[in-house]
């Protein structure tokens, strides 16, 4: 199997403390890295946890709270002082945009490889990437300003030959692809042997899905209906609830209620609040609805 | 004597590596603390070496290089998480007012204390920022952009009384007042006493000096002349000469010629490049020129 991981690479909210950093986090599929979400520090991080920035051609963010997003300039910077030359996919609400060019123009910076944005909000139907073997969409959430989570779908793999097809057949390279791809097979005396009696299903799919900045919103739900690994923001505990409403943000049991609808295989809680340093509440909180979850930590590789 | 100091919380140029962060550093006078430059990662730095936020009302921004300025809107956005009401002034070129509005603008963010932008440029006779007891300067550096440097003046204190006079004149406290303010003493028999007879020099008042980013530059030198502490970039060593010219950046050695030239107390080395894990060969390059010199470490504060 293809290695499919997310590396949490600051899971706070709001506010760095010495415990948590702004949010990001790198989705892992195969060689291919991608980067969700750049707080400040990000960067940084990155050094801390020897992640090392090659392989990274596309970035993410959700939405523009700073939290987000202001390690973003630092990084492309960086890039650029590292003399990067293949272009860098940027995807995210228009005004970034703004921000980014205002800062490289005001430092009077010309970057040293191609800086390609694609604006998130027209279609959520449409993959925002897609290669053969992964295709990544984005979707909305219900914050206090638009912004969007994003999940990353593994392409369903090929059908797998039974031996006993290659036994009693021995089909041609040509007719191996053929079936499969899903193809019925017809033998040498005209037969046609019908492909699920042949083959065997590929293994699932996998997927991941990020959902940082929401409230409590069930609309997501569709996005990522069976999703193997589900980040979730879980910002706030039981008592915070009204919190949780007015600043558009969810608590733990709210986001574990989200991936037991979703029918998620595993839930990783992120996006804290500084004032927990202990979270075990958060834990136990959402262990309450739904077994399989996470408390997320800085640095760490979770198995999609 | 009122405590002075320079706290140094990133030493690094350009690209942060794991021993070393983009610039910034506080400048300590009694309980005022003022921010001198804030590059990525500033308020982490700020977290990581316990120095608080409190009592920054006045941040200096030598010019709009990342490494220089990329913390800042992060800083402000967390005093504003925070709560802060206080008026907070900024001293940079007029760009930076852009820069920091658009990214607040596309976060919806209303700060919770007034910003007060005060563009650099316009006189170096002047002081940026004045109180009874320190003075603030900027004057200009040569680098590819437009850039300043910075010198904390302490005021001179008052005239020490010399014990003998109190005891033969029996001043009163406002004859006291005058004579410590430098004016001659009139006795009961209408003598006049010289002030220099019955006084002492108060100690001289302090300075420090932030030079960082530029290329050797001797035109620095009459707005630094005598300074106690001067902090110099020293992004290079001597088989680099070619190479700081062509950055507009300073060699170890040239930043203790200017040291040196400017008849300065002590010299602090920074922003160095990530090259340079081991720096040793740094500070032997400039002691062949001057002697009083320190590479400054992260998170160390140094008297002025």
């Amino acid at each position: 199997m293809v290695p499919f991981t997310v590396t949490v690479l600051g899971n706070g909210s709001a506010v760095p403390t010495s415990f948590q950093k702004p949010s990001s986090q790198l989705v892992t599929y195969g060689s291919k890295r991608f980067m969700v979400d750049c707080g400040e520090g990000t960067q940084m991080q990155m050094i801390t946890y020897k992640t090392g920035h090659r392989h990274i051609d596309h970035i993410f963010i959700s939405h523009l709270h700073g939290d987000h997003f202001f390690g973003l300039i630092g990084f492309l910077n960086t890039l650029h002082l590292y003399g990067r030359k293949q272009p860098l996919h940027i995807y995210a609400v228009k005004e970034l945009k703004k921000v980014v060019e205002l800062q490289l123009e005001v430092s009077n910076s010309n970057l040293s490889y191609p800086l390609m944005f694609h604006f998130l909000g027209s279609s959520f139907q449409e993959p925002l990437y897609d290669d053969k073997n992964i295709e990544i969409f984005h979707f909305p959430l219900n914050h206090r300003i638009t912004t969007y989570g994003f999940i990353f779908r593994e392409k369903p793999g090929e059908r797998k030959l039974k031996k006993s097809f290659i036994e009693e057949f021995h089909p041609s390279i040509e007719q191996m692809h053929a079936v499969k791809s899903g193809r019925d097979f017809i033998s040498k005396a005209g037969e046609t042997i019908a492909n699920k009696e042949i083959t065997i299903d590929p293994i699932p799919p996998r997927s991941c899905a990020y959902c940082s900045d929401t409230a409590y919103f069930e609309e997501v739900i569709p996005y990522i209906k069976n999703v193997n690994l589900l980040y979730h923001e879980a910002t706030f505990d039981n008592s915070q609830q009204m919190l949780a409403k007015e600043k558009f943000h969810s608590t733990a049991a709210q986001a574990a209620t989200i991936a037991k609808k979703a029918k998620a295989g595993k839930l990783l809680l992120g996006h804290f609040s500084a004032r927990f340093k202990e979270r075990t509440h958060l834990l136990e909180e959402a262990k309450e609805i739904f077994l399989e979850i996470t408390l997320s930590v800085e640095g760490e590789s979770y198995e999609v």
